[in-house]
């Protein structure tokens, strides 16, 4: 069994955003050699997401009015995690809505995808450099 | 290390559903001969789930109700997503919710299951054929 | 390829509480002697969840009350599956938010976790005993 890992660092402008990770996770799969075997991507971090949807820019409108309305920033004192000073207990819902971690199969080399399937590290609470792990274990 | 792979096709007709997928899931394992391992299975679509949860037809009901209470479907002008002439904004949401995959134990040549643990396909943009991906690694 | 199995048994009095397992799934790593590969943690119930955040009561409160918010336990009548004779039909819906199970890195031996992440169990049906699996592949 042959394993493999990497962390990937991103540092997003403002509060929050979705970037398309699929090719850096590629490259990390062409540097593992595995042929077979699974893949884990997951955030470092517990207020952002990796998940797998589509790389279309209306979604992703979509997707942040609808978090922000299931589990609104403001007003931040409507948090009670927030009195420990922090302002980020919206971003710590977010994520369980949109979940922390992917699992996608390895085959003959590739992520084994459908058609539209892309990676995507979520972010909440942003301004500062967070990191995202990748592991693969497999021959 | 063995791997397994193998695709499975739904064709709902209609837009929603939730179809109990176990059975061919344990089929998926017994032609693995894998004993000791991890088994994925995920949706290669974008608006449909792979989920564990009962086999209980009021609770489904209670799914679908609660889902179309967070992402309503109509009107399909409120998802910037279909002004791409799609109609399917609310079912990438309600995909996030009920999440794209599972990963389950295999001991002794089974799912390592509690009581009540069934797999289900869950079906948001139905009308067409789509696919669940299994893969199985271990030994 | 070596694999590891257990299963750990909590008993919460009351309703709903969130525990933090950590030490109990490090202690599985040790036992295991794994070094590389993907340890699974899940919930074999089906009205409990297995998640990752962080360990604050200020956040354990905003999330009970936010799920409390998504999905109400009473009035009871409200859920289908409560026709059963069961007064759980709200915790099978949050358990869908919180998540089934989480999978986690195995690197050098440790799990391969950001500063902050720690392994939660949900409870969301309590006052009875229920079990989480840990299945650990690699090498």
């Amino acid at each position: 069994m042959k394993s493999y890992r990497k962390e990937l660092w991103f540092h997003v402008t403002g509060r929050r955003a979705f970037i398309n990770i699929t090719p850096q996770v590629e490259e990390c799969l062409r540097e593992s050699g595995i042929r077979e075997g699974l893949l884990l991507c997951n955030a470092m971090h517990i207020t952002a997401s990796v998940f797998i949807n589509d790389d279309e820019s209306g979604l992703h409108h979509d997707y942040d009015a609808w978090l922000e309305r299931l589990a609104p920033h403001a007003p931040i004192s409507q948090y009670r995690h927030n009195r420990t000073g922090e302002d980020n207990g919206d971003a710590h819902l977010k994520r369980q809505i949109m979940g922390r971690e992917v699992v996608v199969a390895v085959t003959e080399g590739r992520l084994d995808f459908g058609t539209w399937e892309r990676i995507f590290y979520g972010e909440f609470d942003g301004n500062r450099r967070k990191r995202v792990l990748v592991k693969i274990i497999g021959e």
